[in-house]
């Protein structure tokens, strides 16, 4: 057996912020019937809320029949690497001064559109790992 | 009203799997008891499946009581990318023959562990998109 460090740290949750404040990039989970989807989206995180914008469809859909979602942004290498996941409820912004708010985010969708729909996340769990690849100890025959 | 170019282009089914094929990193998405979790893992594309390896704990866990998955990957920069989307079923590798081949796969996890599990995802929905980022049109007043 080799003998090989853990390769995986748990980062604190005032890393995980920092780095989440950091993202404009990643992936949000959403369960519809008990099914995942994934869907990858640009984002603008600002006081403790994640900001995306959509058009109507699928996603948005998805996000009006279950708000719980979770969110994950990362960087790797092939060796090195860290992930962000954030939990939280997703609410579409209906409000004037909250849309004129979220105006003002720079933030930019993959989708030219001229239907924008904002949903905020607010985020209630957070948590961060980080990675590196490490020796790989033999397998226990057991 | 700005005239743009829609950004969005849909792949055809064999393009994603060519861009899957080529995959050794991604995200994989669970729902647990409508709840969606998200799992940043290695994987190794074969003969239209996802082979992934794991440990005891939440992932696996996930995994036993709801097969449903959606695994993403994807590649962006901040004016291009592409993402690819597949569903499936994933289950836990069992027998000798399979565990046996699934030890020859070019897979490393991202904690060196003593108790390997392989989980293999049989891929029945594939779908990929190209993304640009276009100029973006006025808001219309309605």
């Amino acid at each position: 057996m080799t003998t090989h460090n853990d390769s995986v740290t748990e980062m604190s949750e005032a890393q995980a912020w920092e780095l989440l404040s950091g993202t404009v990039f990643g992936r949000l989970a959403v369960s519809v019937d008990n099914q995942p989807e994934i869907f990858p989206l640009n984002v603008h995180v600002d006081d403790r809320t994640i900001l995306l914008r959509t058009a109507e469809g699928t996603k948005l859909s998805s996000l009006a029949v279950n708000e719980r979602v979770c969110f994950e942004t990362d960087a790797f290498t092939s060796r090195v690497g860290w992930s962000v996941i954030a939990k939280g409820s997703a609410h579409i912004l209906t409000g004037t001064d909250e849309i004129a708010e979220a105006d003002q985010a720079p933030l930019r969708p993959w989708i030219p559109t001229l239907k924008t729909i904002y949903v905020r996340i607010t985020v209630d769990e957070i948590s961060g790992r980080r990675f590196t690849i490490g020796p790989e100890p033999d397998r226990v025959i057991s």
